[in-house]
């Protein structure tokens, strides 16, 4: 039994934790995951970053892209009678939770506290997340199952605002004959991301995604992860009007880590619903989240 | 036969190609290299990101992490009976080529031309690289070798300034019983990024790195990335005197891109020479390099 | 007379310089307009800057402060029995040229020429304007004289498109019984920023603005500066159809700094018409332009 | 009598007041001064902005420019017969507080409040300062003072850590035949900047600057801002080692704010000793400051 107020994992992996349920994507898990794989396709599950194509959400500032050095900068008739040669380079101005995105478990907070206990007074404006960055969930290895939620009801996108439920997620499971095991990223396919693509004046809100019942559901299940091909993992408006209710029953009770943007259209395209999912997320000190690129193998 | 002026691998996969040699690095190398996995730990290849723990080097600036929206701008008291929630998030401000990075193949050119023919006018100021960005090469998945030079040379590190050979190349893979095979990512360590740790005071140059030889040798073996623990893959000063020298014949004429500031004392630690290496680079668009955080699975 | 090709003000203030038409603002000018203040009341004639508040035009970057450092890092309770004391700070990402702001003679070019025949190729990437940047026209303090165009056609704001005629002009002096003199920096009321501030709606495009016939009459009145309540002092679309055709004319032949985004409805509701204008731009290294809050006294 | 806890000149303008001493530089004292000038020079007071020469000072990032668009990118062969012109334009990445800036009031607190008793909750990391933020301060028109303490004690600068005294201000008044008078902006030389300037390796800490006795001087003159040649206008290490003293004393008691890394040696350089002086901040919404090019008139 755990103390008085805390919350679901909290304290499962000692106090000190900061890594939450990717604790449940163990060696032996990625090692047998990996030796099962069928084509050794490798699929990326980013959008393209730049302003006029990474989803406008909440009010961040679009991503952007300055050149520091231009090739044109070299003069090639500068200096010795060797072909000239140079280099090109960028500066870019990311916010962390912009396009396909990590979110660290210190994105989200309940009253005086993040996920497993650790207080909020642990953040700091000018350092940043002390406890629970980027750094800690930054680095992700796990058996990838996607459950093509849009695909089990038919429709090319759930609607807008649809909040997807347990029994859907095991609808899903059913139908692409995968079950969810412990230690599992799962991948949630609502369509919406493709919507957006082939229409970028479609609204951000309101959006599919799950409620609180599919994520009580992942819970149980002991997934390590949970990634969307929307902005927040998360149905928009969120479940029964509760402020970031998912985030909170995710990241800070649970410790799962969201991963948002995610692009899950060729995966379903091949019916790939098992992969080796690697997600490499910068691991900037003090960050609450990173923009990725998360890499499945099929 | 090639084209009058064409170098090394340019039109080996076609005149319109920008991916280079990573196109050697096929699923059935994934599928089989994944499959001979041996112990399915998860290393991460990257240095943290911050501004003091990030090397300095060349002139760029360095990467900053800016708080956009802390927890306690969130009143609890504000609104409802319900338990106050909310999130925090940050704005990066990232060289494309600080910390651990990889080279886009547009991010290195020779006289009027980047790999594959492709002219530097192909890049402006204004929206960077509009061929070979790093969108085309930054989803890389690879059979990754470590080739430790540094323990073969029976020291902690390189002399800064060694220029590694070809001979020693194989020096490394005859002590580690290894062999790099085509589409193969080999990670060379010098032990320079431990000495830097160690002692952040450790001048930015020289370094130890490979020589033209040895990079000759790499082509040869038709690898599809080269990385190393140091600033830029090759020695510095560069071999021969001659600008970005090992660059231009691994970028430019090859088509390798190469990943830098790669951290590998762990796999060095594990003697694990083999892995699957995964690196998922942000694919900003018009960018010559990303940083990233590459992961290596043993 | 001047060589082939030369223009306007080519060679006038030698040929090395770099500050233009601002030379005519003298110290014997500045000392009589001074002398000659009716008010001694101060105008800022800059909005304000922040990403909802800043006019978007071309496709800039809005503006963006974060936070560097908040009160709420720092603990009350920490240390000493003295009052705790702390501070706050900013990181400003601001382009050079939105809001109200102050072009430098290198931000606009004709040919292979800035003004005064430097060459482009004085300007790099990595170095921005070697010439005539920003910190060589930064510094201005001028006779300032407002014409009310808007005023003089009786209408709050010009019509969008219109392009401001000579006659215009010297009609707007007439009715204020004012002069444009050599040296004088001319602030030209179109009415059209009100309409923005009035209605964010507002379409960027088209505006109204000065056309060629007035550029010329400036020129030959030998102004030091031409600021506007509107994006690009000139008329959008640019007058014959031809590309920046006013910003050549004024900047690149002329030596003449525009001063873009100044907001004047102030100014005008006082019947402001000759003020001491003190505009101090922001000297960064290599810059073609900088935000700026122009002040005006009475 | 003011209300308890209520401190120097919180509620002298009202309770709401933001502004603080400023309110003391009225138009007519501006008028006045500006009819009494006797050379019309203009001088800029501000250091160049760029990495290598802006003074780094606590842990602020250095400014960056960056380069948006480049002419390079514009092609002369392109479209019609008309001439090719084309433009440049930059991107800035500036703390508020670094080079030649002036403090906002909200740049510091004393245990709950900023000046006038503004609440440090007032202050929030996504918006900044709703109270007292630069947009508040940021135009400024007074007679410039300047007091070359340096000068007065016969030295090219004063020691470093050196705390100016009163007697040692009345002394500069002395010898210069100025009298500081209520609305004053106050221009102190220590000449520590012409040393930094000379040798780039000086340290930032210790530096000369004003002690707590100077500023209460400085209070009882009622003057409307203070500047110096130094990084923090007060002496490092603090007066009496308590955490910004001299802050606390002009900006949080007095409502006064500071300018620092003013440029004073041309203005020494001449005597100039009594001057309009005139600085247009950046009013960007939120910021406790902002970078500055203050321009003195003689």
């Amino acid at each position: 039994m755990q103390a008085d107020g805390a919350k679901g994992n909290w304290g499962r992996w000692g106090s000190e934790d900061e890594r939450g349920a990717l604790n449940l994507a163990t060696a032996d898990v990625v090692l047998e995951t990996a030796r099962a794989l069928r084509t050794g396709k490798v699929y990326s599950l980013a959008l393209p970053i730049s302003r006029s194509r990474t989803p406008a959400v909440w009010d961040r500032p679009p991503p952007e892209r300055f050149t520091r050095t231009a090739p044109q900068d070299h003069d090639p008739s500068e200096g010795s009678g060797l072909p000239a040669v140079g280099s090109a380079d960028d500066m870019l101005v990311l916010p962390s939770h912009a396009g396909t995105h990590l979110d660290a478990l210190s994105h989200v907070f309940e009253g005086e506290h993040f996920y497993n206990g650790h207080p909020v007074g642990s953040f700091s404006t000018r350092r940043g997340a002390s406890k629970c960055s980027i750094v800690r969930t930054g680095t992700v290895v796990a058996r990838g199952v996607l459950l093509d939620v849009a695909a089990s009801a038919g429709l090319p996108a759930l609607a807008a605002g649809h909040a997807i439920t347990a029994a859907e997620l095991e609808e899903s499971c059913a139908r692409q004959d995968v079950e969810v095991r412990p230690g599992d990223a799962v991948l949630i396919r609502t369509g919406w991301l493709e919507t957006l693509t082939a229409d970028p004046a479609t609204p951000s809100f309101p959006q599919p995604g799950i409620g609180l019942d599919a994520a009580r559901w992942l819970q149980r299940c002991d997934v390590s992860l949970v990634a969307a091909d929307n902005s927040a993992v998360e149905v928009l408006p969120f479940d029964g009007g509760r402020e970031l209710a998912v985030h909170v029953e995710l990241i800070v009770h649970s410790g799962i880590a969201l991963l948002e943007h995610a692009f899950l259209a060729e995966l379903a395209a091949d019916s790939c619903y098992v992969s080796l999912l690697v997600v490499g997320a910068l691991p900037v000190v003090g960050a609450t989240g990173s923009p990725v690129n998360p890499i499945a193998i099929g």
